[in-house]
């Protein structure tokens, strides 16, 4: 097995993309991702998206990407598992490179929520759950936040204003990502006021649906130093599942597959959460992101909020999250999402997070998808 | 990398399966591969699938999948590729083995399209083709493979009954297939009365749509001998893309992804179309067929009727198509296909197909996507 680096990234903007379609912006990150590196040719394409059909009538999303971005004749994919397709896309071009089947692939993540009203994107979204259990009963993912943030307020005796570091930190370092969907930061105060969505998942306990495209460019790390001034290893790759809907999982509050995907992540690098400078956390609402910090052991159960109103979690404390402004403030396009995240960590790694810029040498993504059944974590290092 | 061989086996009958849901047939498929083999267990699987979202309100289909058939935290993606989904998904379970990082990978195709009526159906499956230049027109699959099929009897003055042999070849061998969708032969003459689809795609040179799926669990080959009494070895694995709108390709009778990944494949493998003791041919629309044929090389353009007629295609003819119904009589549950593929040249190779039974060492499965721009190719040894 080779190891595998990254050699190229690219993004659009995150948000309200009327003039571009699907394939435009996919088309952009790829070029980009391209031009960011000194790669051949590239061998194959896997598009990170989940929602392309309902939204856009569009499926056989690889092979259009591809043939739109003069790929050539490239073996090409579209990967589905919900809001972590993105971060299945990065996996499986992973796999193809340390397979030593291809030596150049792209993992790209698409999504354009925007072509649909927001009332069928939100139930479309929703297809990331369960459908005959949970879906067509007419829960949304935001009502399945509700559920786990309720729960866990009871649990553990957490007030829901403890969770206003979360949605404050990410908006405090998207006002510094260009290509972030919200540039404002917001106050614990705001937070406090918010309206709610699904109660008690309030506006900013929610990222918001949009439009957006990232790409990464992979290659085998022995050729990675000739192709790239700046390449970043990917150290581990790992995912796991577990039970879809919710009520099948023994312990609604622990994230399973977040927590097996972490370990087999760990043992790959041979590093602990410790040893990570920093972690792309999987925020599409303020609950999956404590819940993911507490399985992936950066804190104990019940303690995520404490240690993130203690500051651990800012941009220069213990361990940084959501250093671009997360999906919270960055935004999340669905299934872009995950490589969106892929992309901040080696934007940290190569030190061009300009005004967000940590010391970072070993960084941590981890995507979820739906409520938690599915998770992809990778490990990078600069 | 190393080398993978299919270890296990499984499918549903193919059909109208009003009382089986989308996971239930998945399931069905997964644990007779699982039984059929001396697996010690599922690392990954791979779910290859077209409509779930736009059929059956479901997305994160490889974690349901993983979910429901017990596979305990083992990683899982839905891929799509139209048609060639299935496929794909084949493709992409080679490789994971292939890399090293997975010992025990299933990929399962499944298609789940009568809980939908024809007319959603038909429109979704038109998603496979460019839906900003093809799909939003109005076109649909059979209207696409219509305009191909009229350009080819144009093109190489071949009447359209000429076609014939195809379906005829298809229903022979449906009929002594169990899982079957249509197992009554038809004639030349049955096929020279049938009514227009899409003029001049008449009601036998259209696949139906249906339910279905298969799965098939890979593993390395240096484990198989251990694993299963009649191991399959995967000799090549190869796919290949061309432009998705068919207005973009230069030639529109000539499938180059078909070639491209039919030329990768023998490479691969190191045979040649004249050393393959059996072809699963795409015969979605029979006029995909006869460009698939001509395209890997087993008759020269606008010849594949010819040799047709002259019985080189039938099941104890030069190179056997179809052998147990194709895509026209066992049924063409699209994402599903092409794993049922792969599925009946292994079964062919182990010396289990019963009343179809032929002498074979040797045989190649193509799965095309939509129109045709994507083609997977695996060769298989028994």
């Amino acid at each position: 097995m080779r190891e595998v680096s990254i050699i190229g990234i690219g993004q659009t903007d995150v948000g309200e993309h009327w003039e571009r379609s699907l394939r435009d912006l996919a088309v952009d990150a790829i070029i980009a991702a391209i031009k960011d590196s000194h790669a051949e040719r590239v061998d194959a394409l896997y598009v990170g998206n989940m929602l392309s059909g309902e939204l856009t009538a569009q499926e056989h999303l690889g092979t259009l990407v591809a043939d739109w971005a003069g790929l050539g004749g490239a073996e090409a994919y579209k990967v589905e598992a919900a809001d972590a397709s993105g971060a299945a896309a990065v996996r499986l071009g992973y796999l193809a490179v340390a397979s030593g089947v291809h030596d150049f692939v792209i993992a790209c993540g698409v999504e354009k929520t925007t072509d649909a009203d927001a009332e069928t994107t939100n139930a479309a979204w929703s297809y990331g759950t369960d459908a005959e259990y949970e879906g067509n009963q007419g829960v949304t993912m935001p009502s399945m936040a509700g559920l786990l943030m309720r729960r866990y307020l009871h649990e553990f005796g957490v007030p829901h204003e403890d969770f206003a570091p979360f949605p404050v930190i990410a908006h405090a370092n998207g006002a510094n990502n260009p290509h972030a969907m919200y540039r404002s930061p917001v106050s614990a105060e705001v937070y406090a006021r918010a309206g709610m969505v699904a109660d008690p998942i309030s506006m900013f306990d929610a990222a918001p649906m949009c439009d957006g495209a990232a790409a990464v460019l992979l290659c085998p790390a022995e050729m990675a130093k000739r192709l790239s001034a700046k390449p970043v290893r990917i150290r581990a790759s790992a995912a796991a599942t577990d039970r879809l809907a919710i009520h099948s999982r023994t312990d609604p509050l622990f994230l399973r597959a977040a927590y097996l995907s972490a370990q087999r992540a760990y043992m790959q690098a041979g590093v602990g959460p410790s040893e990570l400078d920093l972690f792309e956390v999987h925020d599409a609402f303020s609950i999956l992101a404590a819940l993911s910090l507490e399985a992936c052991g950066f804190a104990e159960r019940g303690k995520a909020t404490v240690l993130a109103k203690e500051g651990a979690f800012a941009l220069h404390g213990r361990t940084p999250i959501c250093t671009m402004g997360g999906l919270k403030a960055r935004g999340h396009p669905i299934g872009a999402s995950g490589v969106y995240q892929v992309v901040e960590v080696a934007q940290q790694l190569r030190g061009e997070a300009g005004a967000n810029q940590i010391e970072a040498h070993l960084g941590m993504a981890q995507s979820l998808g739906g409520t938690g059944a599915t998770a992809i974590t990778h490990i990078l290092e600069g």
